[in-house]
C-alpha cells in the first residue's frame, strides 16, 4: 500500500509542461510539479520517456522517490533488466533498499544474477538481509508475495502501548489497520483491527480484546489460494506463518489484486494460445516471436488432421459434396469443446470444482453434450435437407455433428481435469489444442461414417 | 468490508456437527458453533443446505445475522429470487435493511419488481430511502457499486473531534481508514487517512493536515474505470461525487475485486462463447440452455461456409486432394485470428489501447501477420513437399496459409477495435465468431486460388 498515496492530480499529468521544465533544466520547478502527482502517474511518464529523459530523472529524483515510482510501475517481466541497466548501480541498490521488501524481491527475480549480486553487495546490510530472506521463497507461493513490513505487538501490551507502537510504525509499515499479536516465541496468537483499537479503553489488555481465531496461510501456500481467501473473506491483509506458526510476513489486498489480474489474464491468454500477454509498445517482430511457437505447433497438429483426411481421399474423390461440410462439422466440434473447456478451466481456477466430484461433472457434461448434440443435429438435418434436398447427406452430416459435439464436450471437460490431476496448470490445454484435437475426432467420425455408407450416397 | 470479520475457524466448518445440532433442534449450541465461523463459510453451508434446512436457519438466525451471510454469499444472479421467495417477507425486508446499502441494492436488482416493492414497503422508512437513492443508478456505473456508509467530517474540525466522530461511526461505516472531509455545502474538499490522524496532534485543525488533491470519480463513471483506478493507485476506497462535487458515496477495494473478477471472467467466457459463466451445481439441461444459443448461431454461420464451399464443388470434384488441407488452412486462420483478438480485447479492457493510436496497432498487427504468415507458409510448403512430393500443391497450400494468416490477424484486431468504437463491449466478438469468419475467408482464398490454377494441378 506504499504509505497510502491517497492524492493525485487527476489521472493525467501535463507532459508538455514537464518536458519543458526538464529541457530548461529547472530542477526545483520540475520536482515540485512532478512529485505532486500520484506515483502511478509518475511511472507512466517515466516509462513513456526516452532513455535520455530517464537519465535526467535519475539525476533529479532521489532513489527513495524513484522507489515510489517502482512500487506503482507496470512493466513486462523482461523489461526490468534493461531499465535497471540504465541506472548507476549505487542508485539502483538504494532504490531497491527503499522499496517494500516484497516489491523489491519481485523486481530482483526478473534481473539477471550478476545484477542481483552487485546490488545486494552494495546495499546496506540490514536491507540486503531482509531481501535475501524473501528471495528464497518459490515463485507463486504466499512467501513470494508477502512483505515483512507489518506491525506486531506483544500479547501482554495494553491498548495504549499498542497505539504507541502503531504511531511509531505508521510511516514504514505496509498497513497499520490490522495489528498482529504475537506471544513470547513470536508465534501468531491473535489479531486486532485499528478500528477495534480506537474504540477500546486505553488501559485494556490486548489479549482480552484480540481475536484469537485468526486466519493465516502457510508460506508455501499457492498464491491463487491466498487471493481466493482474501477475496472470499474481504480481508485487507492476511498473515503468513511457518509450520510452527511463527509470524513471517503479511500479504495485503493490493498485492492480491495483481495476482487475481495476472491469473485471469494468464488463463485468458492460454485459451487464445498467446503465451504471455503481449503489451502494446512492442514491434511486430516481438509479437510474432511470441505467437509463432504456438502457431507452428498447431501447424504440425493440423498436418496430422490432413494426414488422417488423406486416408479418406478415395471417399472424397467419389462424393465431392462431402468436403463441403467438413469445416462446419469440425467447427461445431471445436466450438462445443471450447465451451466445455472454458467452464472446466474457470471452475478449477476458482476452486469450485474441487468441491464437487469429478465424476459428477463429467456426467453432467455428457448430458450437456447429448442435449446440445441432438439439438444441433436436428437443425442441421433440416437445413441440409431444404438446401440440398438430400436427406441421406443430411442424416450423415447430422450424425457426424451429433457425435462430434458429444465427444468434443466430454473431451473439453475431461482433458483439463486430467491435466489438473497431473498437477499441471489446466489452462495449458488451450482452446486451439482442444479445437485441433476435436478437428481430428470429428473428421474421422464424419468421413468414417461416409465411407461406411458410401454405396448409398 | 462488512465490519471487517477478521476471524474464521479454518476454511471448513464441521457440517456433520452442525447438521446434527440442527436435527436435535439445539438452537443455542447450533448458534454458538455456526456464528463462530466467518460469514463466507456460513454462506457456503447455507447455499449447500436443503430448502428445509434453510427454513430452520431463517428461524434460528436473526435477519442481521443473515445479512452478514448475504454480504459474503456467492450466488448466480438468477438464484437470488428463489432464495428470497423462501423467506417470510418481513424477514427478507429486515435482512436487506441490515445490509450495506450497496450490497442490498445489488440483490434488489436481481429480484422481480413485485418482491422489490413489497420489501421496500415493509422496510423502515430511512433504510428504504437509502436504498431507493441508490437503486436508480445505472448498472455497471460507479453509482451502482458505491455505498453510502462512509465517514465524513467537517473541514473545520480538529483531530480530536474527528477521532470522536470516527469512534461513533466505527461500528457502521464500511471503512473508517479513509476519512472524507467536506465543506459547508457537503462538497468533497479533502481526504485524510486514519494513519495520518493517529500520528497527528489532537488540537490540529483537519483542514491544515488533510490532502486536498483527492481523487474522486463521478457517479456515472464506468465500473471498469473505477476498478482500474483503485488497482493502479492502490487505494482502499475511492469517493464518488456528483457534477457539483458533492460527496455521494464511496467504493471500497473489496467491491472492486469482485468487479475485476467479473470483468475478467466475462471476457474469458465470451472468448469461449459461453454466455454467462455457468456454475457447477446446475444440471445438464441448464448448461445446455446456456450454450445452445451460441452453438446454433455458429451453426448457421457454419452453413454459410458450407454454402460458399459448394460454389467450388466442381474444383473439389476434380482434385480431391485439395479437401485434405481445408481443416489445416481454416484452423491456422482461426488460431492466428484468435491470438490477435485476445491481444486486442485485453488491451481494450486494461485501457492500454486507448493510449495508443489505433492505426499504429493495426500497422503492427499487419506486420505480425506478415511475419507469422510467411513463417508458417514456409514450414507448410516443406512439409507438403516432403509428404506428398507435390511442390505445386505445397505452394498452393502455402500461399493460402500465408494470406489466411495475414487477413485473419488483421481481422482479429480490426473487428474488436471497430466494435469498441461503436461503443459495444469488444468481447462479444468472441473467439468462435472470429474463427468462423476466418474459416470463410481462408476457404475462399484457398479454393479460389485452386480454381485459378486448376489446369496446372
Amino acid at each position: 500500500m506504499a504509505e497510502e498515496q491517497i492524492t493525485a492530480q487527476g489521472r493525467e499529468l501535463d507532459e508538455e509542461l514537464l518536458m519543458d521544465l526538464l529541457e530548461r533544466r529547472e530542477v526545483e520547478a520540475f520536482r515540485e510539479e512532478f512529485l505532486s502527482h500520484h506515483p502511478y502517474d509518475q511511472s507512466v511518464f517515466y516509462v513513456k520517456a526516452d532513455p535520455d529523459v530517464r537519465q535526467l530523472l535519475y539525476q533529479y529524483l532521489s532513489p527513495d522517490e524513484m522507489a515510489d515510482i517502482y512500487e506503482a510501475i507496470e512493466l513486462d517481466d523482461d523489461q526490468y533488466e534493461a531499465y535497471f541497466r540504465e541506472m548507476n548501480a549505487n542508485y539502483a541498490a538504494d532504490l531497491l533498499a527503499d522499496m517494500y521488501t516484497d516489491d523489491a524481491v519481485d523486481i530482483l527475480n526478473e534481473l539477471n544474477k550478476e545484477q542481483v549480486v552487485s546490488y545486494l553487495t552494495i546495499m546496506d546490510r540490514e536491507a540486503a538481509q531482509k531481501i535475501k530472506d524473501l528471495l528464497h521463497y518459490e515463485e507463486y507461493t504466499a512467501g513470494s508475495i508477502m512483505t515483512t513490513e507489518f506491525v506486531a505487538i506483544p500479547k501482554n501490551s495494553t491498548v495504549r502501548s499498542a497505539m504507541n507502537i502503531l504511531r511509531n510504525a505508521a510511516p514504514d509499515a505496509e498497513t497499520i489497520y490490522y495489528v498482529f499479536v504475537i506471544d513470547e516465541e513470536k508465534r501468531l496468537s491473535g489479531i486486532i483491527t485499528l478500528r477495534d483499537l480506537i474504540i477500546a479503553d486505553e488501559d485494556t489488555l490486548i489479549s482480552s480484546i484480540m481475536n484469537e481465531r485468526v486466519v493465516s496461510v502457510s508460506v508455501s501456500e499457492d498464491q491463487e489460494e491466498v487471493a481466493r481467501m482474501i477475496r472470499d473473506y474481504d480481508f485487507l491483509a492476511l498473515p503468513v506463518v511457518d509450520f510452527q506458526h511463527h509470524l513471517l510476513g503479511i500479504i495485503t489486498v493490493d498485492d492480491v489484486i495483481d495476482v487475481i489480474e495476472e491469473e485471469a489474464s494468464d488463463d485468458y491468454s492460454k485459451l487464445a494460445a498467446v503465451s504471455n500477454m503481449e503489451t502494446f509498445d512492442r514491434g511486430p517482430l516481438t509479437a510474432a516471436k511470441k505467437r509463432l511457437p504456438w502457431l507452428v505447433l498447431l501447424l504440425f497438429l493440423g498436418m496430422i488432421t490432413a494426414n488422417l483426411m488423406g486416408l479418406f481421399e478415395e471417399t472424397l474423390d467419389q462424393v465431392a459434396l462431402l468436403a463441403v461440410f467438413i469445416p462446419l462439422i469440425a467447427g461445431m466440434a471445436g466450438n462445443s469443446g471450447t465451451q466445455a473447456l472454458a467452464v472446466a478451466v474457470r471452475g478449477i481456477a476458482t476452486g469450485d470444482i474441487e468441491e464437487e466430484s469429478k465424476l459428477k461433472l463429467l456426467a453432467r457434461e455428457a448430458g450437456t453434450g447429448l442435449i446440445t448434440g441432438l439439438a444441433c443435429a436436428t437443425v442441421v438435418i433440416l437445413l441440409v435437407y431444404f438446401w440440398k434436398g438430400d436427406l441421406l447427406i443430411g442424416l450423415l452430416v447430422g450424425a457426424a455433428i451429433f457425435s462430434s459435439i458429444f465427444v468434443a464436450t466430454l473431451a473439453g471437460s475431461f482433458i483439463p481435469l486430467l491435466i489438473h490431476r497431473m498437477k499441471i496448470d489446466p489452462a495449458v490445454a488451450s482452446g486451439p489444442f482442444i479445437t485441433t484435437l476435436n478437428d481430428i475426432i470429428s473428421i474421422v467420425i464424419y468421413l468414417g461414417l461416409a465411407t461406411l455408407f458410401l454405396g448409398d450416397l
